[in-house]
């Protein structure tokens, strides 16, 4: 069951951040423990755990790889951090529990952020399985989803925006960067681990964009339906903050119909592929569709 | 002369930085926007020279590695807007200009900090010259450097520390990350890319420890002695904010024999280098400790 495949890998992800962060002196030893609040805050773990499937589905084993993998969370944790700041999003709560700069006060709060930025990118380096050219790749591909052509790209659209009415292609063009730019990431990076060959990585990467996609506007729809128990943090926000949002340009109800064809597409994506096995993927778009958290 | 040499450097920097950055898509453009006007804004441009500066001791052109060697002046922008935000120093001018959030608010000028710090490994991964180990260890150590190891653990550190007396040995460790990892870093670097000997190497590393140390000093002494049009930012702010500084601990004329010392130091670990022109290294030892900007 896939349920019981995210349950495990999740743990073995909170595992692996545990492990990570070491503090190299008393001195900066504040910095750390607002870095760790967050990082070892929980969460689903989603965007390491894309890679993991993924090369399951590729019959390699992600156990070397696991502090490489892990820089996917350490980049989406930093971002966290910085989208709750007053000066964006201004939110309370996350994960659960207080944020970052509610705990550490704003200025360590974005220093948390920078840190945990920066260290994503050691954690590839100093991983000792992959090969030179294959950290290489995963550096390039983490640096230009996460950075302005993509993530960063998509936040400070969202900022820019805010207030104002988008159309659904241009609503689509924050979230490829907002969100999608760090799945495509994680699904790439593991094509990149895996070996793939190019047919499986361009089947897997439309895949990526359309499970990306997947999982924004189901994200868009829990924040009207949702309750803070289950999401950890304050629904309706993005009605409060008067953001464009799938549900704010379709209705509730068109959003699910946009989300049923968009798991459709992320399925076709991967029909005919020989050598894999791409059933978790598969029921990875059923579970992104009917999630409640 | 150095000063040309310096002068004739800092333009080289200034025209690659201006064709480094090229703005995706319309949506994007705010965010690359407020990136361009803080990158753009001048600045000595100290730590890609230094780079430059061991490439040349080394006989080994710059040339082909300029891309990569203005990562470092990628991330140094970074660290400036984030270190001028309200929530850290609340400085409104820069470089002579006003800072990065004066102009774009808060919340974009975090953005573009955090556009620009991820922005700097894509300076690096794009370079067509060096070899890949040659770029995985540049991204190593401008991780380390620029990390919560480093400089940002520095940043914390200061953050964390502002109101208290700090002893020598604390400021040091302060500084080391702050000011000195970045300078240390951009030595290193030039060693893998001018593939310098292990004896030079470290030769050098010392050189660099001294050399950053220098700056930083000098720094606290220009903060006391300089003038706004001197420095582009306002003097006094260290004694406002209540910072340990080198000037607080040894006061000004005790900091100036400091200075001196340190700058011997930096000299010393020159001593009887063979193959290697270390003139321009020196010279800037000498400039360093007279600057007056």
């Amino acid at each position: 069951m896939l349920t019981d495949t995210l349950q495990t890998y999740k743990k073995v992800v909170d595992d692996q951040l545990t492990k990570l962060l070491k503090t190299p002196n008393k001195e900066y030893a504040c910095l750390y423990k607002a870095m760790e609040y967050s990082l070892l805050a929980g969460g689903k773990r989603i965007r390491p755990i894309l890679t993991m499937l993924t090369l399951d589905s590729l019959h390699v084993g992600w156990h070397p790889y696991l502090d490489l993998i892990c820089s996917l969370e350490v980049i989406h944790t930093y971002s966290l951090i910085h989208d709750d700041l007053p000066a964006m999003d201004n939110d309370d709560y996350r994960r659960g529990r207080l944020t970052n700069h509610k705990v550490y006060g704003d200025g360590m709060a974005t220093l948390a952020g920078d840190g945990l930025l920066t260290y994503a990118f050691e954690c590839i380096t100093d991983n000792r399985a992959a090969k030179n050219e294959q950290k290489l790749s995963c550096i390039e591909i983490l640096a230009k989803a996460a950075g302005p052509a993509g993530m960063v790209g998509g936040q400070a659209y969202d900022l820019h925006s805010e207030g104002q009415t988008l159309s659904l292609k241009e609503l689509q063009v924050l979230h490829a960067g907002k969100t999608g730019a760090l799945f495509l990431a994680a699904i790439h990076m593991g094509t990149i681990l895996g070996k793939a060959s190019s047919e499986i990585k361009d089947a897997y990467i439309s895949y990526a964009k359309a499970l990306g996609l997947l999982f924004q506007i189901t994200d868009d729809m829990l924040d009207v339906t949702g309750t803070m128990e289950e999401l950890g943090k304050m629904p309706g926000s993005d009605e409060k903050e008067h953001k464009a949002t799938y549900t704010s340009i379709f209705g509730l109800e068109g959003a699910k119909a946009y989300a049923c064809e968009t798991a459709e597409k992320a399925k076709q994506s991967l029909d005919g592929l020989e050598a894999v096995d791409t059933s978790q993927l598969v029921a990875l778009i059923e579970y992104l569709l009917h999630r409640s958290a």
